[in-house]
């Protein structure tokens, strides 16, 4: 059976089983969805698209992780401005020879994640393509203003919620198709974290709590992040090379494989821990573990290696280049 | 110029160029966009994605249109649940050979509907593919009850809020490539009904307002869409084929042609026309111009003809199929 065997129809009904069942007041099945906000509460809305080929592999994800990391980077964005996600909205474009155990396994993904994550899949929709795009949208619920990226301050200590690179050489070790060297521990540490990464969804509401000044999740790599939050204050930054955290995963694959692990943490993503700057003063008051990795200076992107600033190269990862 | 010279950055330089500055809380530019509701309000949700090569051709309609399309299907989801859009999302998938002229005018087109429709884009995200989607995302708000689907009462009156059959005529002609026995007037109107659908933003939370029953959107056909009202009210719709309501100039294109106007009613859709049901005594206090179309039996889907009650297949666009 495929999408050409369901219908759109078919496929709807289909839907309604693999996915929970929703309290919004109008969810799957009409034109739309309806959602109540808590009164007062802002409403954050984020989308983001992941495409077969480009963001996903089949033979490097099950349909499942594939569904759930389509949910996990939009929270992630939620998360980045302090917000709890409420509501999820997807429109899947596919080929009409798509299986339906793929459409199935991709659902549990949604399902699963909004498990994990607190939210509810109200809506979508489903139109044939040549390629499987995913394309979400996340509503979030902030109770206050939001954590922005443009808060950053001159002053202002710079440090993430963990350690980064795990996605990275996970995809590595994807491309590479060689286990060689690295202990099946890591190896399955760091495509996990590639398959199914983790959204700082508790830390992002602490973090705007806690009076942090700006945040952005690190979903394009720690330079091309860096650089985004810098542009969005008005600011620069500055990052540590002798303090870049590396997963500890990811530095023992990097040293057995030969690889720079320094790049992996500069320019591969998806880990989705959070970038913030906060005050130094301020940083003993919050309540999340935070490992520092430069400052916000006045102008420019910086690394600093041995005493020594060099301008820091958007490294991340750009879709169009 | 081309999204691969662009790159991810420059392009969303553009794009905040391209469209009217916010006043969402926060709009391009960070993690998610903001927006503060009117107190009380619901907020109304939807997602429609339009792919290059199966919705829209650039042989057949202008980037500018395209965008601009993109945008009218979404609202007029809004619009058939009686809210008024706001908000909107736009996820773009596309090649990194896109020229820039072709995302500007695209993004024209997005920002001429949401000044023709009252709404505001705040976010998006952007990805390569094989080719173009546009996966847009409205938000909307609607006072008190969103007008579902689901209401139709059985002794309704079935009726729509204007003729059909515009937007098939004017596919078929642009399939057909030759204009031949048909007005220049004519086909461009059908044609224009296909490029840039009208969708009835005032008519929706009017209809909302004057206790109409149920409504939906004509997007995909008469026949595929009366059978979804009929579906999710748990009831049976019968259309009398006397008074299926072709808009002049398909007939006209239709009788030209030798083509059947009938069909193109019932099975082409995008016209985005609402049907609704509504109580033969609430009729006359509907302060919307209505043709009445059919009414609603226990159960079944049937036209009517000379009569006699036959089963009305769904015609519709699937797109699976």
């Amino acid at each position: 059976m495929d999408l050409a065997g369901l219908g759109e129809f078919g496929f709807l009904e289909h839907v309604r089983r693999w996915i929970p069942e929703s309290a919004a007041l109008v969810g799957i099945g009409d034109d739309a969805a309806v959602v109540r906000l808590s009164d007062g509460a802002s409403l954050v809305a984020t989308t983001d698209a992941l495409v077969e080929g480009v963001h996903f592999r089949w033979d490097w994800s099950a349909p499942a992780d594939v569904g759930y990391k389509a949910v996990a980077v939009n929270v992630s964005d939620l998360a980045a401005m302090g917000a709890e996600p409420r509501w999820l909205l997807v429109s899947l474009c596919a080929p009409a020879a798509t299986s339906t155990d793929l459409l199935r396994e991709l659902y549990e993904g949604f399902a699963q994640a909004c498990a994990a994550f607190g939210a509810e899949l109200v809506g979508g929709d489903t139109v044939s393509a040549d390629q499987i795009v995913l394309a979400v949208t996340a509503l979030g619920e902030v109770a206050g203003d939001p954590l922005l990226r443009s808060g950053a301050e001159i002053g202002d200590v710079l440090a993430v919620t963990g350690p980064l690179g795990r996605a990275a050489a996970g995809v590595n070790l994807l491309l590479s198709q060689d286990p060689k060297k690295v202990t099946p521990e890591d190896a399955l540490a760091c495509m996990d974290a590639h398959r199914r990464p983790m959204p700082r969804l508790q830390e992002g509401p602490l973090l705007r709590a806690a009076g942090v000044h700006a945040a952005i999740d690190v979903s394009d790599g720690l330079a091309s992040d860096a650089r985004r939050l810098s542009e969005s204050s008005g600011v620069g930054v500055e990052l540590d090379a002798d303090r870049l955290p590396v997963a500890p995963e990811a530095r023992r694959i990097a040293d057995a494989r030969g690889w720079d692990a320094e790049r992996m943490v500069l320019g591969g993503g998806e880990d989705l821990e959070l970038l913030v700057a906060v005050a130094p003063d301020d940083l003993d008051g919050v309540p999340v573990d935070l490992i520092q990795v430069g400052r916000v200076v006045e102008e420019g992107v910086w690394l600093v290696r041995d005493g020594q600033r060099a301008p820091l190269e958007a490294e991340g990862w750009d879709h169009f280049r």
